[in-house]
């Protein structure tokens, strides 16, 4: 692992790193917070799963996120979006191959060499920074933004046990139903869709649904309303009576504008499961 | 005025915004932040001055300030640091030019036909804001980073009554005898030093004084240190006895991180003076 770079803020350590990752094939960039408390031992995790052309960096700085997981001791892990570099492959389209790499694995050519990103964030991430960062990985929660809200909520509710918490802020729902989805799984595992994993978050909520509370933000103003899915993930929680909150917030769009403003309350939600 | 971008974010309006610029010839864009309370009447405003390299866009997306102004009702203004376009002069290095209008009116060619960004800032956006946006221009705070933190210190010092308050980030306090000032004074004003102005915050310092409170927060680890000149500035404010404090904030650079963590403490300072 290396360092790329390491900035005090909050009292903390801000810091990105990079590694040759197996699963992906390629150097791999990460951001992470370490709050003032992991001098004196391990502290609880929250990931941030990016949208759509993001890498690492955009919640990082954009995200105001630090602010409270400082406040509450919590440390912060930014995972890029995709695999990258010269060798692998890419779309001129933004929302396919690198920096859309949609939390799945693919199974196809050209992209199954690389694009691994379940595998990348489920697994291998999480061994490296528990081996190299004061976390406590018995307490990990998960939050994401668009297409990383789709990947926080179906790590979330694929991987019962793993996380206390899970919220997302304009979270693709339902992939299988949108554009954001159909298109992205048609490149990476083919058009036979039987061959199709089961990630997306509304069917997935059909299951055995998730073991803790969700919270989910979602603007009234989102361009991107259409391709969201948001009404198929609350009916289906409601089916499910499964805990949680989804919130419609008036005249928001899809911006960090809107996830820097409601920030605070998400990481106030994980911190009261992590330290539950 | 043309519209670039609005949106809501933290319960109130962050908005791009551009004009034709008489002053510096050319079009200018600005960020504004308008709190909800401008609803209901105009708020007090508080002028973000930024650094080298910046446009107006790096403090309005990574220095958090809109949550601390959504929470003290006070709007923000964020101007670009220069000109801008294919018809402004520019230079190779990233400390002069596009990018580095150093908050004075260039007197030399080929800069001083659009490098007017004193008569900028001080003048011509107050008035085209305050024309149009709900705010209270009798109360104005002003802060800034680095090359902004000159121009912050430097506008508060010349214009006396301008503002109630002043701080900065890891200002550059004493441009006389820096690099980070010599080197742009001479392309600006020409090689003649007694041509040039009395931009110099330490120099400034050393007539009047500020009649209201001064905050600056720089870090010790400061990558920049040497070419920042604050022990002129705090030994001025000492033989002055001026009202001010100087935090040399331990760990902390130049970085946005560093803005970020404290940028909190800055806008309370303001909202007292604002609100007094």
């Amino acid at each position: 692992m290396k360092t790329i770079s390491e900035n005090r803020c909050y009292g903390g350590t801000q810091g990105v790193y990079s590694h040759a990752s197996d699963s992906c094939n390629c150097e791999m960039t990460f951001g992470v917070f370490m709050p003032e408390e992991a001098a004196h031992g391990p502290v609880p995790v929250l990931w941030f799963l990016s949208g759509l052309t993001c890498t690492h960096e955009n919640a990082m700085t954009k995200a105001g996120a630090q602010a409270w997981a400082a406040e509450q001791g919590i440390a912060l892990i930014f995972p890029d979006t995709s695999p990258r570099g010269a060798d692998v492959p890419d779309d001129d389209a933004y929302d396919l191959g690198q920096g859309a790499g949609f939390y799945i694995d693919a199974t196809t050519a050209p992209w199954d060499k690389h694009f691994k990103m379940w595998t990348y964030v489920a697994e291998e991430l999480p061994a490296l920074v528990g081996e190299n960062f004061a976390l406590d990985m018995d307490r990990q929660s998960i939050c994401g933004h668009s297409m990383g809200g789709h990947g926080a909520l179906t790590m979330a509710l694929a991987l019962p046990g793993r996380f206390r918490s899970v919220s997302a802020f304009a979270p693709i729902c339902n992939p299988l139903n949108s554009e954001w989805g159909r298109k992205q799984f048609t490149a990476y595992w083919g058009a036979d869709e039987s061959q199709w994993g089961p990630h997306d978050a509304s069917v997935l909520m059909q299951g055995e649904g998730f073991d803790g509370p969700i919270l989910i933000d979602t603007g009234t103003d989102d361009q991107f309303t259409a391709l969201l899915g948001t009404p198929a993930l609350a009916q289906a929680m409601a089916e499910k009576s499964q805990q949680g909150t989804i919130r419609l917030q008036k005249g928001y769009d899809h911006s960090y504008f809107f996830i820097a403003t409601f920030m605070e309350d998400h990481v106030a939600f994980h911190a009261e499961a992590l330290y539950a």
